[in-house]
């Protein structure tokens, strides 16, 4: 069967392990688990290993390829063809929850019902074999699958089959590109694809990458896209200037290459700009949600208007051509949760095709068709053209002159934060625990868990008006519910995990506050164990800081060591005092920490009220100035590189759109200040100073709404800043966008570095795009860019990185400078649609929300800066996770565990462990450096995949494309030619994915 | 062939003409037309020669009755039975034109589109065979049959024949009942259930007529539904008191006997009013235009919703049986241009009759089922009770306090008077020429035309929103724009039928702007004729007003006899004069008058600045009142009666909705007066007098804006009061309903009368309904009536009836009065939907609409003034048609033509004398009085139909139903016992109904 080939191993005609390098094709055979040595080395061993296993399985696919791809229409090469493209774009959430999208509740909202779009559309293209119908977003598509009977299944799959119904992108969501998180993004895509391929095999594959409505585009998405196979991406949203400059240069179809580091056409991706968004030209929707007129074509009804449609549809087409390269063009008939009526739509399509091609028995040159996007693409390929190169991505994204859509990058800065926590350490964790436990973690002592609740809300939680912050207020409240839903089922899984690998069945108890410092365990207990466990593959170092009520505690590790311990004044929570130690964690697994209590009461006093003018551990020294209490210069006692820095707090005044050039105001989407000049909160911060063996901090406050702690603990080679703004006073009535800017001595020339999607670093230059004459309108927010995982400015000398705990904005308006936006409260709609003033107010937070959050400072030589902040990074994605048993444990406990043999080398971040089916299991390996980064970790990195667990034999191991829906050798991607030659190769800065066949020891 | 049985004669078994009795069920054999005599006397030969014609047809539908009925779900006896009926209410033009509607144009305005609700449904009645629908308004489903594919066609025939999908109502539209004439009513449900009959045979035919939506019911409408053969009537609105008496009753169904004449139960009609208006129950409106919650059945989903409904439903639908009488109810599962996306309402149904029916298992007692107003009807009738007797109407209806809908009986005046002329002047008249002139009226000297553009026109112009004066003012356009070109058909089949007649093919030219006094022939032409058609089956006395240039003029008639003439000064129009004389024209047919110019030049000023204090002619004399000019007296000469007569001009300050007990204002549908005191408009008129040979004018000035003739032809019995009202000021920002008020010395007891749709007549008494206790809240609006043919007030000696020339709001608020609306400028909309407040400009009436129109009225004794008023107001309704001919006729025209071999008993009116098919015509004779009205005329006619045509010889004949669609002899309705016994059998006020045979001789 052609349909599951990726369901399983059909054949068991291997029980080789695969030894393989990343980034590079050797492969090696390792042993046979019978114990055969068969260490010869053979190339690509791997690769005809898994076209050996699947070779009858191929040829299955190859015919179902094809009936799919000559499902597109023919063409007239003498002719300007249109390809008509009908889509819907279905919003995985936005002024409704998901759920209400998909039952069409809540209409008094908006009128959106999925599940209505998919009846009509799947009516509507049976009646018709012509048409056709793009779908998208899988997280609909799945919750109607489940829905129908066998018959309309059948009937589906048949039409998908044919090629009349084709999926696109065919992720969980489409994912927004400013705000996600690379790994987020993967895990998404893989649900989704999964599905589609489970359901419908090869012929549902998507071809086709389709971010239409994304508000920017990243370069790491493209590069994704690529590995995942997809032979070219088409979206709706760039900047107004660079579309005008495109238009003029035929240049709104490209190549994209989307890596400087994997070696072309590796991460090449054919990108095409759509021509109105993603809306039909004007006067041609036919939606229930338009007023256009319909084709009226019945002579004896009032009103014909058959001539009058064609006439303006021909000079339409005529006038698109010309700003495209080729002899097709594709118009996108479709809209915002259009097709709820299909029929209105293909009724008056069918009409127009009729009567603009019997205009060519008159001579007329233009031919209309139904078609796709793959269908498109195809077209374009067969042209053999060469296409303008593109290196850099697409953001800041501005609809107009004073309208750049950069405040997204930080809006709703607590789902954010959330939703990050949710992936690393909630997510990434349950799969772990899911794959390491064996079975006995979906249903164990602790009772019936899964990962899939949170995979899922995970998955929805990565759409482009999701973690974005872009959503009403009760759907970001959905967002979160179920993220905390999923939790709930991953607790299981995790309790179960823990009690099958510790040997110990005691309860296990989670402290979800601890980001406030709430935990009433270890506010109570006497006596606890901590469970640190660590989803990295390498060993991580981690303060612990508990609420607790004691003066005295000590504290030992699963070794029995005391380890160092300190109890300090809380400065906020319920508790009085907080218990501070540094844990350190094995790769893939866990330690167990003791705590017990020695004395109680209050703590001696031991902060300082007078400024110090200096802290310092081994590695760093940072001084402060004692006239202001603000930072004021950073070194590195290692490198011996010292910077000075100030750091300060500041407000833009939110534009309300009742002044100055332009309407817009500050809104969810828009970041449009007022002045460029931002308001200081305070020129001197009140500070406090808490110094002991494990951590020394400076308190500082600068308004009852902004204070901070900086913080350097004794072990640690980055400075800690944990910001606390909240709620941000509107009583002035002005609406305002809270940042934080680092100011150096850092010969910066108006570049800086931020992340893409908490990958690849790209650069970013003041008031300058690279493929276009810029002409600046907005001297801040149009500087403006997504920071996913870091930041950094430098010079030859110094390298200041950030990294973030969120997706946050950011930017480098002065020399030296950075600054990144931590919280925005406004009270205007910017006018995208949301229809609320982003002004989050809670229960909880009746005077507006305080949001927390931690910048890690490191400063390094540039050539080595990636050294720290690489690890550091993945640190703080995936930080370790904090479970409390009250009391002793038993005996028999096993106070430490790695599910690895050994830690995997620096270069190597274990990015995916999930199980995949009942004995197999998903592993992606990454090589987290770029090829210019680091003299140490940008080379390859080889890996034995069957000595890579402790606890799991692998029994067989196939290499897959990225999103885990194809067979790595199977794929086979259009080839595009760039108009500026191939570019340099790089070492690739790869993910490799893995379906192991594993059997727990 | 079932199908076809109306659609011909199937066997020539008879060469027989028929004569038959009006009034009686008599039917005589007339002689053969091979001239064997036959002279027997056969009681009911008509109806058994017809039973034998059709005896073979008959069983083919009883068969297909019976499938039709049969596919009513069961219903469980000992349950409460809740009919769910799907329906859709389609406007035939109301916010937008009935082309805009059929194709969803202009969605801007709002958003409908029926072309697509009909796609929809079909789909979706295919999908399950346990699904029902029912469609009503036959202008749009004939438009999309026509453009259906013929297998779509035969689904569709399927879905009928199965009766999953079931016509009700039937006719073109849903007619206005407040502002229609009933021949325009009769002649719009004949087109629409012709189409049905032909295109779907017997089960086609709908069973229940369905008037939802019109704001208030008329009845004559209810009696001629029970003519049609119609087993029930449902409706939505009636007035908010009587539904509450009605509700605490349990009689919101009933026995509407409808006639006081008809032999019950001839006109009784069983009727239902529907509890939601015609809307579902609150919560339970599943349309893409509703924001219900839909069902969300998948507990995998957020908001599991299924108890909720469930429960909800139970309510609702036990609360609603605690108001009726069975246990069975009807929910109307729909509202206006639902179902465009079926799939919503029945995918929530489906589930809902799925969820609420499973509780039976647990004990529930309430079955839900698809339903239809038929199966509903049915099991109504299975029930065997007996039920309120109603003998009134439902007018006014008020649907709050201060809401009356009584302003549209008179909105749009103008309008309503182009349908009333475009009925009678052209409809009728297009209709029997086109009969009397044989095949060469369609295609002959003139071109091609036809009468059924005229007859569509006429047909989608009685919708509740267009002769009613409540469509937007470009949909007013519209109705007006179809008649006229209806009409431009129809001047084509007049010539060339007159061609034929008269054996003349000169250039006939029409006048269309006579009423505004302006045709460029007469005022231009030395030597004209005028063709003067009658449409009247009984001789006809007109008086013809031409505009001239010239001073004198000479006129003859077709015998060559001079005719006395005047020739007056004008005073309005653009030719300086006017030409008056009277012509009597034949029954059915023509004569022509020559008229040459004598003198050119104004004529000698014969005006009497100086009010005269009486005009009189031998039947009448008129005294006016010299000080103010007002009218004082009317006198009948030949009865020798006087009545007290003063007549003046008001308006009623139309409510702005910003004062007193409501915010409702007036509109096109609302009549509110800010107060119950009229304002005058003058005291005193400024007269001036015109007396001649021929007419007798007083022209009264009252206010630039208010004008009045009040004329006297010299052989006339009634009084003419000729009315010029326009434009309306309202600088003073005070809308205007503008009255004349008779006030009369008569002692009317707070009683006054109305015409119901034209025929038979209704008593009024102030502040009071006869079935309940009214609380009367507008002591105004609350006692406005429609008037449609005429009104009258009368004690034992005097009545005094106004016959008017199209449909008018009238009320008799004080004793001896009886006041008219003739006129509405409005300032804001009534909140009714329109949208536009009632103010009508156009580039003719850039300062406001003018409106003229005629009363006319007649003093008699009440026992003989409908001997007058019927023939009179038939006359107003049928006025002559004036064509005209330039220059000298050729020598062997034909001067005078009567289609009738001779005239009919003044009893009898020709209603209907159209052209069925190639060798058919329809024929409708009808008894014009009411039982009680005539000691002369209230009594059986015997016609005999062989010898009633001139030209035409009657091969066959065959009755009919009223509305065409059945042979009479197959009617065969549900029998109901009303609570209140038979009441008294009445002569009936019968219309006949044949199809004949015919063959022009």
């Amino acid at each position: 069967m052609c349909r599951d080939s990726l369901g399983g191993f059909p054949h068991e005609q291997t029980q080789r392990a695969v030894l393989f390098s990343l980034l590079n094709d050797r492969a090696e055979v390792g042993r046979e688990e019978s114990g055969q040595a068969s260490q010869t080395t053979v190339p690509n061993r791997t690769v005809l290993t898994a076209q050996l296993f699947f070779n009858t399985v191929c040829v299955c696919v190859c015919v179902c390829v094809c009936v799919c791809m000559q499902s597109c229409h023919a063409t007239k090469p003498d002719m300007l063809n249109v390809h008509l493209v009908p889509h819907t774009h279905d919003d995985v959430g936005w002024l409704k929850t998901v759920d209400q999208y998909y039952y069409g509740d809540r209409n008094d909202i908006q009128h959106a019902g999925v599940q209505y779009i998919l009846d009509s559309v799947v009516d509507q293209l049976i009646k018709n074999p012509d048409r056709r119908f793009i779908y998208v977003e899988t997280a609909f598509f799945y919750r109607w699958w489940k829905q129908q009977s066998s018959a309309t299944q059948q009937t589906v799959k048949q039409l998908v089959d044919e090629g009349r119904l084709e999926f696109v992108n065919g992720g969980w969501c489409m994912s927004d590109e400013a705000t996600t998180h690379y790994s987020a993004v993967i895990d998404q895509m893989t649900i989704g694809l999964r599905f589609l391929n489970e359901t419908f095999g090869p012929c549902g594959r998507p071809r086709v990458a389709w971010h239409i409505d994304p508000f920017g585009h990243a370069r790491e998405h493209a590069s994704m896209f690529a590995q995942m196979g997809y032979d070219g991406l088409f979206f709706g949203r760039l900047d107004y200037q660079d579309r005008a400059h495109r238009m003029r240069e035929k240049e709104q179809e490209l190549l994209w290459r989307a890596s400087d580091s994997l070696t072309p056409p590796m991460a090449d991706l054919f990108t095409g700009i759509l021509p109105n968004g993603y809306n039909p030209p004007e006067g041609f929707c036919w939606d229930q949600f338009c007023d256009d007129p319909p084709i009226r074509d019945d002579p004896d009804l009032e009103d014909y208007n058959v001539d009058d449609v064609v006439k303006r549809f021909l000079a339409i087409a005529k006038n698109q051509a010309t700003v495209y390269k080729t002899n097709h063009i594709i118009m996108t008939m479709g809209s915002d949760f259009q097709y709820e009526n299909a029929n209105l739509w293909y009724k008056n399509l069918d009409k127009l095709i009729h009567y603009v091609n019997a205009l060519q028995a008159k001579g007329s040159k233009v031919n209309v068709l139904y078609s796709t996007p793959s269908c498109y693409l195809q077209e374009l390929h067969r042209a053999n053209l060469t296409w303008a190169l593109k290196t850099d991505d697409f953001f800041p994204y501005a609809d107009d002159a004073h309208d750049f859509w950069t405040g997204y990058f930080t809006s709703r800065p607590a789902l954010k934060r959330y939703e990050r926590i949710s992936n690393g350490n909630l997510q990434v964790i349950c799969n772990q625990l899911e794959v390491l436990g064996g079975p006995v973690s979906r249903k164990g002592p602790f009772g019936e868990g899964d990962s899939q609740t949170m995979k899922k809300a995970m998955a929805v939680a990565q759409h482009h008006d999701a973690v974005s912050g872009t959503e009403k207020q009760h759907v970001a409240n959905d967002y979160a519910r179920k993220l905390a839903e999923g939790w709930q089922h991953c607790q299981v899984v995790v309790s179960n995990s823990l009690a099958g690998l510790s040997s110990s069945s005691a309860e296990r108890i989670y402290c979800d506050n601890l980001n406030v410092s709430v935990c009433p365990l270890t506010e109570s207990s006497k006596k606890f164990s901590v469970n640190v466990y660590n989803p990295l593959a390498q060993p991580v170092n981690w303060a612990v800081r508990l609420p607790v009520n004691g003066t005295a505690y000590s504290v030992s590790d699963a070794k029995g060591r005391s380890v160092d311990c300190q109890v300090g004044v809380r400065n906020r929570g319920f508790a009085v005092n907080e218990l501070v130690f540094q844990v350190q964690a094995p790769p893939l697994g866990y330690t167990i920490y003791f705590v017990s209590l020695r004395q109680d009461g209050p703590p001696p006093a031991s902060t300082q009220p007078r400024p110090p003018t200096v802290i310092k551990n081994k590695f760093l020294q940072v001084t402060f100035d004692p006239d202001t209490g603000l930072l004021s210069s950073l070194s590195n006692l290692e490198t011996k590189q010292t910077i000075k820095l100030t750091q300060n707090f500041y407000w833009y005044n939110a534009s309300d759109g009742k002044n100055m050039d332009s309407s817009q105001p500050s809104g969810a989407y828009i970041f449009r200040p007022n002045s460029s000049t931002p308001f200081g909160i305070s020129r001197t911060a009140k500070t406090e100073t808490v110094q002991t063996s494990v951590v020394q901090e400076v308190r500082q406050w600068f308004a009852p709404w902004v204070s901070q702690v900086v913080r350097l603990y004794t072990d640690s080679r980055t400075l800690e800043l944990e910001w606390t703004v909240g709620p941000v006073p509107i009583d002035d009535h002005l609406g305002k966008e809270v940042i934080t800017r680092l100011d150096t001595s850092i010969k910066t020339s108006e570049i800086f570095y931020t992340d893409s999607n908490g990958r690849e670093v790209l650069q970013r230059r003041k008031d300058f795009r690279p493929t276009w004459q810029l002409k600046q309108s907005e001297p801040i927010a149009g500087n403006y860019y997504p920071i996913n995982s870091r930041a950094f400015i430098k010079d030859d000398e110094d390298q200041l990185t950030v990294v973030t705990d969120r997706s946050q904005g950011g930017a480098s308006i002065q020399n030296g400078s950075l600054e990144i936006m931590l919280h925005r409260r406004l009270l205007y709609d910017d006018f995208r649609g949301v229809g609320e003033p982003l002004n989050e107010i809670s229960s909880i937070f009746p005077e507006g929300l305080v949001v927390r959050g931690r910048l890690l400072l490191s400063l390094d030589r540039p050539p080595t800066a990636a050294d720290t902040h690489r690890p550091l990074a993945q640190q703080v994605v995936l930080q370790p996770l904090l479970t409390f048993t009250d009391g002793e444990l038993n005996s028999n406990t096993r106070l430490e565990f790695s599910g690895l043999q050994a830690a995997l080398p620096p270069a190597v971040h274990l990015l995916t462990l999930t199980q995949w089916d009942k004995d197999k299991v998903l592993l992606r390996l990454e090589h987290q450096f770029q090829s210019w980064e680091s003299k140490r970790n940008s080379k390859p990195v080889t890996v034995n995949l069957q000595k890579l667990f402790s606890t799991l034999d692998v029994l067989g191991a196939s290499e897959l494309n990225l999103s885990a829906n194809q067979w790595k050798d199977e794929m086979s991607r259009f080839d595009w030619t760039p108009q500026t030659g191939t570019g340099h190769p790089h070492l690739p800065m790869e993910i490799r994915t893995f379906l192991l066949r594993v059997r727990l020891r």
